[in-house]
């Protein structure tokens, strides 16, 4: 070890602890409201010497999100073992616990807006959706998911970000509710797509047939079967009226 | 009628036209990519006859939004008549056609980006959120939503937004089949939240009641409890196992 080897990782090292200050500012407040003067407060170190690290408060931003996003698709990984419900839920319950530590900074940044909108910081959470994506896919154990699977998982990708901003937005909903909706959701949309495409119909019929009816895919379908038959004018099974 | 009124009448004629004349080169590409002589060109105008108009780009990018905001707003517009199903579909063709349209513009915007995420555009876009969360609970007969509802159906605005998004990219699944299966991933979302909150729940029995079952709604019911009768392991209406 050289003296300039441990000068290289000095550098490294402040880079990174600039970097956790930042996420820390930028997750808690809108990041169009923190400054390079508090970072640099927050640091313990001066405003010159934030701008030696980093060219400015947008290469900083950046940067933080580039941590958040690697820790945000770190929390997708889940075994794959036992039924795909509880699978769903572990993973929803993580990320609700990642949009509660982030709040602001995650709202600001996926309602856009000049602070937060770049072509950088589009791409990563491009990036992350894509993540999420593909682990899902994985856990249906669809390698080349027919088109209609396909946009199924992508919108409820999506349905999990919107909730959790409406969920950021007053909070009104206990969180722990929102986590097992988003995978009745899921279940909800994968039947819809799976009463009009066969192929995805094959898929959703062998992952219902490894859950657990007390787990919260057969839970729901229990409660739906229930609520159906309370209604007078729905055909029953194969089409007979009830 | 005087001179002076009929040269202030040209102004805002003047005005409309460009604003028709951008909003149809913002609509087929990304405006990023549309230029102020582009616009001037074709208008058949001045570069600097377009800055007599509006002071620059992004002024007259959002003159722009502002009419294609309102005219997808009134695509929301639908009689309170017949069943619930059949109104949101037609709603959905409509609200298909805009983005069909304005493909590459509505991208663009819904995805942001330098040129196109301001907070002025941003509160656009909420605004039409807004719009078509209003009219739903008037469909709904609703006017004070328990919580569980709101976030619903806010949450059902958002994913037919991300899958009109998904649709633009790449076209792979009939128009038609998405408006349709938009209207049932609304009622499957209805149905999550209602199997969980009584009130909703009250809501959606209410609805349904009156869906004919050959209807969007009826018919979607039906093939899920066809498809759940499939199932071995789920328990059937009411807890008794079937």
């Amino acid at each position: 070890m050289t003296t300039g080897v441990r000068r290289r990782m000095g550098v490294e090292e402040r880079r990174q602890q600039l970097i956790g200050v930042a996420l820390e500012l930028f997750s808690h407040r809108s990041p169009d409201e923190v400054s390079i003067d508090e970072i640099a407060a927050a640091a313990g170190i001066s405003r010159p010497l934030v701008y030696h690290y980093f060219p400015g408060k947008q290469s900083l931003y950046e940067a933080a999100l580039r941590r958040a996003a690697d820790e945000l698709a770190a929390r997708f990984d889940e075994p794959r073992e036992g039924p795909l419900g509880a699978r769903l839920l572990r993973v929803m319950e993580r990320f609700f616990g990642f949009v509660d530590e982030h709040g602001p900074g995650f709202s600001a940044l996926m309602r856009g807006g000049p602070a937060v909108g770049s072509s950088t910081t589009n791409a990563m959470i491009d990036e992350v959706r894509q993540a999420a994506y593909e682990q899902i896919l994985d856990h249906l154990g669809v390698g080349n998911p027919p088109a209609r699977l396909a946009l199924v998982v992508r919108s409820w990708v999506s349905l999990a970000e919107s909730t959790a901003l409406l969920w950021l937005d007053g909070r009104e909903i206990p969180r722990a509710e929102l986590e097992l909706q988003l995978v009745h959701d899921f279940a909800a949309l994968m039947a819809v797509g799976a009463a009009y495409d066969p192929a995805t119909e094959r898929i959703v019929l062998r992952i219902l047939a490894d859950e657990p009816p007390d787990g919260p895919f057969g839970e729901l379908v229990g409660r739906l079967v229930g609520m159906a038959s309370a209604l007078p004018a729905v055909p029953g099974p194969r089409g007979t009226a009830t």
